[in-house]
């Protein structure tokens, strides 16, 4: 016979049921927005699809966790890139501090446009000027040096439009998405035509990207003892391009596994969002954001001289590649 | 007062802990036996000591887990590099299958020397001669296709000496050691002078070293589109050579962090040794294996053409790196 006392018996037996039910519910919510930076739209529900597929044991898409690799492009991916390269106003602000050290630069170009703010001289200098630039302020010390420096100057360096250090303008939706990965055995990479030795000082602590998984483009070092001391100096020569048909090259090179999926927002990135989806196989991401927010960050695709996209997206129509509308899909840019 | 009752409980309650703490001795003493292949002699007790002041919290030499970088040279210090290269060996072979396809070869040197089995005047062919055996039977394919001929050759090469699969000829010792370093925290590399693409298909079996964490020499590889389907082709160009002053260049390319461990058998991982351990700072460990047990392995070192081992040991010497007496230092040096 069921009787009040039964079913006081039954309430407080499923009582802490109940608590812990709605319990794990409201833990499982959380779990289950790993992305809240993002508007869920098409491009996060794709990322999440994506991510369950591939790390569910006996999904037919299931990919064993060393082969989850993950590779992103940096500049205009993970951080801004206009009005440009955040590596391009180092390499002129420290013109400016090294000036004092080579009074011929106020009659040499490029320095001379540099040192007198002329942006348009600067640009007509061309790739050779810009390269002279690179070389002079980033090779002609030793490796520790020149982290240094970087590390230096990105402590008191602010944008000039958002006013704050460049690594505070890194897109929280990425700073998620790296950390959404990695919570699902993902090994994430840096793979950017950038060089290598300007992000590794800030990567682990800004993107928790160690400095062992970022890929870039680099100039040659040499080794030397020098009184007893062993000593890497960069040398004035461009060793590698980590940029276009380079990224491939270079992911193969150091990571030696083909990635599952590509992150990047120019043509720049092509090849690499190319040799990670196209192989036939398994399930693949590839993902490209595409810069449509002027009033939160910038616009621009096919016309600009930092992060042209422009094949690349056209690729990504036909290849079925993600694009990420900045302004609709991303509830917030940076970090408040 | 203390009765024969308060006796017989006491003993029921300390029982069970002498019996955990018996067990916990014995599990201890088997923890404390991480390398079962090495005599208890000076490196053994070398690379203990190390391990346990570099990863003990609180010790004065603590290092924190991602700075405990090992690096590894592989030819004769993880596998046999006598009567030649591994590497070399495959080469050869790979001339002999390809020469139905180059009928010319049976008149030009230095493919007449293999064809004929002659080592003399292959030798004499120097470095050059060398480097076209290389480039001929490495390049000219996609990365996939060589990655599956490497596969295919070792499942059938037998090493002349000990009739056994190359793979099997990996010191016993040195897999311990790989494993007790990964087992504290340790993120284990090679840095060796052979092809990386050569190595990389078999490391993360044969010594748990997944590809990511294999540095090596290599040439120049090229990005593709072929019929939709993304392809690296490699080309007969050396891009680098990791050996000598190359490993610490290589090093600081891919890992970026300077090791805090370093093992080699020969010049050419002299400046790696110099690097990981003459800067000064925390605790470090250098090592080399001197191979001196002719009996069971090989026993050679300032007069070889395979792994020379002339200044590095004198620099052993001066700097206190250990060296690895293989005879007297290795219980067993493959596995049985």
């Amino acid at each position: 016979m069921f009787t009040i006392r039964h079913l006081i018996k039954s309430a407080r037996d499923v009582i802490p049921v109940v608590i812990a039910a709605l319990f794990l519910t409201a833990s499982a919510y959380a779990q289950s927005d790993p992305l809240p930076s993002w508007n869920d739209t098409g491009p996060k529900q794709a990322i999440v699809s994506f991510v369950e597929r591939v790390s569910k044991q006996g999904s037919t898409d299931f990919v064993l966790e060393p082969e989850r690799i993950a590779v992103f492009d940096n500049d205009g991916t993970l951080w801004v890139e206009h009005p440009m390269y955040t590596q391009l106003a180092f390499a002129l602000d420290r013109v400016k501090t090294l000036a004092p050290q080579h009074p011929e630069w106020k009659s040499v170009q490029p320095f001379k446009a540099v040192l007198d703010g002329d942006m348009k001289t600067l640009a007509a200098s061309g790739e050779k000027g810009l390269l002279e630039l690179i070389m002079v302020t980033h090779a002609g010390m030793t490796t520790e040096d020149f982290q240094k420096v970087v590390t230096d100057w990105l402590s008191t360096a602010r944008d000039p439009r958002f006013k704050r250090p460049y690594t505070e303008l890194v897109y929280q939706p990425m700073v998620e998405l790296l950390s959404y990965l990695r919570a699902n055995g993902f090994k994430t990479y840096i793979v950017s035509g950038g060089g290598v030795e300007f992000m590794r000082p800030w990567t682990e602590k800004v993107y928790g990207v160690p400095p062992e998984q970022v890929i870039g483009s680099s100039i040659k070092t040499e080794f030397k003892m020098q009184d007893d001391m062993p000593t890497l100096r960069r040398l004035p020569e461009v060793n590698f391009i980590d940029d276009k048909a380079g990224k491939p090259v270079g992911i193969n090179q150091e990571i030696g596994r083909r990635p599952i999926a590509a992150f990047g927002n120019s043509d720049g990135d092509l090849e690499m969002l190319q040799w990670t989806t196209m192989a036939g196989a398994p399930a693949r991401l590839g993902m490209l954001v595409h810069h449509t927010d002027a009033e939160r960050e910038y616009a621009y695709d096919r016309k600009t001289d930092f992060g042209r996209l422009d094949k690349a997206l056209d690729a990504a129509a036909i290849t079925g590649w993600t694009v990420v509308d900045m302004k609709n899909d991303w509830k917030q840019i940076f970090k408040n």
